[in-house]
């Protein structure tokens, strides 16, 4: 099955202690399609401007994207993101975040997608993913991604996306700003208690935990000390995620699991370049062969 | 094989938003002992002073810990440690130390002890470990944890110790200190590099990493929601790691991953209650329903 991804497609300049970045393609939506596309067809759903270079859409289209959601908005400039990381990595500081016509975008879907059964809201305004969802009748999973912005300032329109949703990805950070609790099992269960069947907590270095129905499931990160530039990674935890979970049909647990097994693989592969570029150079083999070696980091006799 | 645990007993008085423990059976050594003595015999060596109660030993002999080691300095008071932890658990503040006996003890192992091939220095002086250390020729495996008080006031007598030692367990944030470095896997290289064939860093409720010889292993925390009082949970999981690599007589990688699981489940115990109470009532049967839980919890198909 193909995947849905609705999101932000973007110009970013990142400066981290390996390197500087100067407007490359970025947004959660772009992370998200890469890493989805290595298991499942995916149609990317995202409002750009004029300024969007065509070799950045054909380069998706190669890699299993379909970009006829993509709008190009008529006199528009796409959605810039200026950030920068401490050398440790642990800090991100927003320099700049020009939304242009990300701001305000028609949701209106394609003809052709509103059939769509796998959806991933990457991280975006919550009344758009819930326009978004509203026009998916045929919806089997749909996941929503958001962020701190959201959480504080559009509190109310978050409740309502979140309690039509299947599944929600967020980080340790968010989902205790989302619940007021710091026990992250506890943080989980309460968003469920809000809609979800299934929440999903990244914790970057850390790994994930994953909650579905009640039962919890926990996957380290994989240790690593190749970073230079974690930007994109949580969209590519979620994206790969989505992709793997659509390319099964199904929406069980054992599929969530082996979903954030390749959501952890995909994102340890976004870290180690600047934009796409790490996804754009890997094959599903190589996804594969770490999604091995991670297992045998973690397993025991 | 026994295991021969040299540390602090002491009292402890502890505040947290589940309730209040005062003069509470405490110590490095007394926790470390009670998780090592499911899988070996403990030896277990500390001062203590004169206002110890016989209970507590009793308890410990009841309990597989010979306490032929504990050495009751005359007309001396025991180790006291009062302390408070933030309602999330996240912060600890330690309101008072008096170390009384354990300030500076006569190192002196009992002849019976000197012929231990596994070793396990909790927490303590490094001038003291070495001490205990270089009184036992035929040791196999020994491992010390430390903390950041030794790391910060007493370096150069920690490098040394270091330098001798199988083995080293400290936290993700002690860790950085040593090493100057943010990456825990770079961090853990940059220890190694300092001696110690095995480094075990710890990271709470983030689970744990071992890299011996080079190969990383990572075992995620049990989520729970069940957390009354932390004190002790790393001393557990470094002592249950050894006990369970002494029982096992070798020293291989395959036992040190099961041990550092073992350390996992027996420091999830510990957190439920105060002092060493959990421990003492659970069975080794307890343990590896909790052992089969946390595999199920990270298992993926």
């Amino acid at each position: 099955m193909s995947l849905l991804v609705v999101g932000s497609v973007a110009f970013d300049t990142i400066k981290t202690a390996q390197g500087t970045a100067e407007d490359v393609l970025g947004g959660s939506a772009t992370y998200c399609a890469y890493a989805a596309s290595f298991f499942a067809p995916v149609r990317l759903v995202s409002p750009v401007g004029e300024d969007m270079p065509a070799a950045h859409l054909e380069n998706m289209q190669k890699h299993n994207i379909d970009t006829a959601g993509i709008h190009v908005v008529k006199g528009g400039k796409t959605f810039r993101w200026v950030g920068s990381y401490s050398d440790d990595f642990l800090e991100r500081t927003t320099e700049r975040v020009d939304l242009n016509v990300f701001g305000d975008y028609d949701t209106t879907l394609p003809a052709e997608y509103l059939d769509s059964e796998y959806v991933f809201l990457a991280n975006g305004a919550p009344e758009a993913q819930k326009e978004v969802l509203e026009q998916l009748p045929n919806r089997k999973l749909a996941f929503l991604d958001t962020m701190n912005h959201w959480i504080a300032g559009s509190r109310g329109a978050l409740l309502d996306v979140i309690k039509i949703i299947d599944g929600i990805v967020l980080n340790d950070e968010e989902a205790r700003l989302l619940t007021g609790e710091k026990n992250l099992l506890t943080a989980a269960r309460k968003i469920a208690a809000m809609g979800p069947k299934t929440v999903v907590i990244k914790k970057g270095e850390h790994g994930s935990i994953l909650v579905s129905d009640g039962r919890p499931f926990v996957v380290p990160a994989r240790l690593t000390e190749t970073v230079n530039d974690p930007t994109g990674a949580g969209d590519c935890f979620g994206g790969g995620m989505m992709g793997y979970v659509a390319n099964t049909g199904g929406t069980s647990f054992d599929a969530l699991k082996a979903g954030i097994v390749y959501g952890t693989v995909i994102a340890s592969f976004c870290i180690e370049d600047f934009s796409v570029d790490r996804l754009r150079s890997i094959s599903l083999e190589d996804i594969d062969r770490r999604r091995r070696e991670l297992s045998s980091m973690i397993s025991w006799a």
